[in-house]
């Protein structure tokens, strides 16, 4: 699978948690941006009424084992913190279509 | 919300089936890419094991109407038949923060 990986994150948040989300999103963020291997992120929010999930985080990473260190890494829980209400839908993908 | 929007359609596929899917979605990209305001698209994979969605499709359209016409269009339920047997949760997405 070609490297860089594809962090696809789909998250279920009700609509007037958004801007709470966007916050506490945005702290993950900025924690996430000093880790190793770290490339570009861009999060996602519905323009379909009634989207199951309002928000979907895409992240680019170096490598998997970057990606799994970083999340691992001691702060993480901490800058993370805010994001842990809601049912999130996370995994690594690689592209193998265009 | 800025255009273009983003399409972003999660599969749920069993492991077994990952070539029919990535045949069947290779057709139904064929039909979409002659649609008007069709921009790019790619299907991600996944590398995490065990992840819930096997398959994410990504595509960019020029507006969220020429997506619903391309989708309602004469032709595009034979072209997708195939992917019909598969749950999928798409929704269409702005980017609201990098």
């Amino acid at each position: 699978m070609a490297e860089p990986v594809v962090l696809i994150n789909s998250f279920e948040v009700p609509a007037p948690d958004a801007e709470n989300f966007i916050t506490a999103w945005g702290k993950t963020r900025d924690y996430l941006e000093s880790q190793p291997g770290y490339i570009e992120t861009a999060l996602h929010r519905a323009v379909t009424p009634g989207a199951e999930f309002l928000f979907v985080n895409i992240a680019r990473w170096r490598t998997a084992q970057d990606f799994m260190t970083a999340i691992q890494s001691p702060g993480f829980a901490q800058a993370a913190a805010g994001l842990a209400g809601y049912q999130a839908h996370p995994a690594l993908y690689g592209v193998v279509r265009t």
